[in-house]
């Protein structure tokens, strides 16, 4: 029985509509910022890992499920890329998958947290890695939603939302005025793209916001991978574009360079990852269900 | 406190390396048959399920993710579909996509242990559904591996293996031996297919399983999907054909005619979910990592 207690109390878990997602191993940090709970974990299997209000955000072995998917769609097939805005990713992971482009001569980081940043680095460093020490980095500490809503159009050829569900600080990274003005501010043949949550734990939501950024840019489709960490592990990201479906598009040499260094993304898993929409996610998108 | 130990009491959790899965509700029934632990369990989430020596198998809100992927590719794309093999699936569900199609004239569903029949029929009716009532379904109870060693050669149009983990009494679903004895009772222009673990979870027997089963059969892929109660929510399925990559083709007729009634696949589901290897797997699959 002591055994057994001791096993117990060891667990970290994500409880979400009755189910429970959790990892074995020890809290090293947990605190309150001005915007939320964070918790640094260091978990058996996947290593280090972030949580923001209790829900799983990254760790170190899991983090290329969720950065990959989120970050290569876009910068493999948006025209130019020499301007990227990332809103969120306060642990450095999309930033560092977009270093990898030679084109990207700036990133603009847009996190409100900064604490979420300075834990990550001191806790986290090999998720952000280069992204910590590269020039074309540019770290701001604001409010994301302000930061699209003040910034001038036509100024960016990639935006990522990089965010968490929409709650807390989250809440208005998911709504038509936000992807209004992402859309104002992005390059024609840029590429945006946002985390847009699970297909079967945030069914409604993930409906809502492809339904939505579908109401602002002419072209938008989800994309569907696994995030093991997050609820349902079942994950998706949604693409948008002004000219074309051009996320659909990667250009090769890109992605032949990049594909080197990916665990999960290369041209045929994302083209396969576009086109696997289940059943009741097509029908509630065409109003059937 | 009190309210905080009864919620901790009201879980039940699928452990499995660092990681577990958890389900909020009640245990309606625990046993020890000749062969496995058996619960059911009552869950707020996804209504009543069944569990095999503490493993998450099956849930009446979520089967479907698991027996459509399962059974759909391979019936929609076998030459004939007459006659039909299922080792385990023992709740039902199998057999119950299975007599979907008018052209399945007879189900040989072959489970080891009798008592997963009597607690899905009591307690998960609507998995088996039509399955406990057709009588084109024949159940024996006895081991899959020996009825595949002792069944006739070229007796089955389709071979669908719906047993659990390779420990217990589904290991030997998973050697060349048994993958041989399967494709010696196959009939030429039929399907075989079994689920293959999580790329994720189960990395090792994953590649291990495809890498056995290309060793017997000419033609065999593997699909992904989600199963967001098992390891890692990433799961798949492989299938396996003689004359050629068959299971990549659907018939059209058959095809339209089931996809009425499916909540994920659909012939783009198919052809996506065929296509999403991830980078990981594929270089593993080529002794490259």
């Amino acid at each position: 029985m002591t055994q057994k207690q001791t096993y117990i109390e060891s667990w970290l878990d994500e409880t979400h509509e009755g189910v429970r997602y959790g990892l074995e191993g020890k809290v090293l940090v947990e605190e309150k910022s001005s915007f939320q709970k964070i918790t640094i974990f260091d978990s058996k299997r996947y290593g280090k890992s972030l949580l923001l209000d209790n829900c799983w955000m990254t760790a170190e072995l899991q983090e290329k499920h969720y950065h990959e998917c989120l970050v290569h769609p876009a910068l493999c097939s948006a025209e130019k890329i020499s301007k990227v805005l990332i809103i969120g990713g306060g642990d450095g992971g999309t930033a560092k998958e977009c270093l990898k482009y030679k084109e990207v001569e700036e990133i603009h980081l847009v996190e409100i947290d900064n604490r979420v940043i300075e834990l990550s680095k001191k806790y986290l460093p090999n998720i952000g890695g280069q992204a910590w020490r590269d020039s074309r980095v540019q770290i701001t500490i604001q409010d994301g939603i302000s930061w699209v809503s003040n910034a001038k159009d036509n100024s960016y050829d990639i935006i990522l939302i990089d965010g968490s569900d929409p709650k807390g600080p989250a809440k208005g990274l998911f709504n038509k005025r936000f992807f209004q003005n992402c859309k104002r501010i992005l390059k024609r043949g840029g590429v945006f793209a946002t985390q847009s949550e699970s297909p079967e734990a945030f069914r409604k939501i993930h409906i809502d916001t492809i339904k939505t950024i579908r109401t602002v840019f002419d072209f938008a489709d989800p994309l569907y991978g696994s995030v093991p960490m997050y609820p349902s592990g079942w994950w998706s990201w949604t693409f948008a574009a002004l000219d074309k479906e051009r996320y659909k598009q990667p250009i090769l040499q890109r992605a032949t360079e990049i594909n080197k260094s990916c665990e999960i993304w290369n041209t045929r898993w994302q083209k396969a990852a576009f086109g696997a929409m289940p059943t009741f996610i097509e029908k509630a998108l065409k109003n059937e269900q």
